[in-house]
């Protein structure tokens, strides 16, 4: 089944796209939770973390550096970000092609759980 | 500056410790907040997401693997679990050594932050 990711990813639904590269593309979530929330996502349609294998290492390791990139581009990188990665019904997951978000702007909520 | 997790890392301090290779340590968190609260940590000595360079890639995407094979051994993996990394003040990041919160074991927290 193609995911909402999936479409963003091949330009059949539109998305405020921030940074694209052959791996990995990112954007501002549809619904942020606070002033800067992009989801950095892998090309590669794996449905949640425990589908991981560890070919996929290289590429999971893309995505906080993407992260990183992203938060200093847009200047929160000093202040301070979050960056977190849900897998299933617990965690919130709603979206199965695995993405992390980057959150920041402001204090995060603390506890984290 | 050495930090908390070099010295666990060293055996100087002593932890609960769940899983160990070459690359990657990982221990119960001391004060956790959930009923599971693993931190995985690379052993290389990174202080921050802002740190990170391309050649880290391999390394970080160790992280969310070991996690999800830890969620695994653990039991939580099918009900879900959260990993996350905080970055600075705004995060509320602790050790300046960077480090992966895998929390599962009930449903978490939403909003995101």
């Amino acid at each position: 089944m193609t995911t909402l990711f999936e479409k963003i990813i091949a330009r059949e639904i539109p998305a405020d796209i921030v940074y694209e590269d052959d791996q990995v593309i990112a954007f501002n979530d549809i619904e942020p939770q606070a002033p800067v929330h992009v989801l950095v996502v892998p090309k590669k349609p794996i449905a949640t973390l425990n589908d991981l294998t560890d070919e996929d290492a290289a590429l999971l390791g893309r995505l906080p550096i993407t992260a990183a990139q992203i938060a200093k581009q847009l200047g929160i990188a000093e202040e301070g970000y979050r960056v977190l990665m849900n897998c299933g019904d617990n965690a919130g997951q709603t979206v199965y092609h695995i993405h992390m978000h980057l959150l920041g702007g402001r204090p995060l909520l603390l506890p984290l759980a």
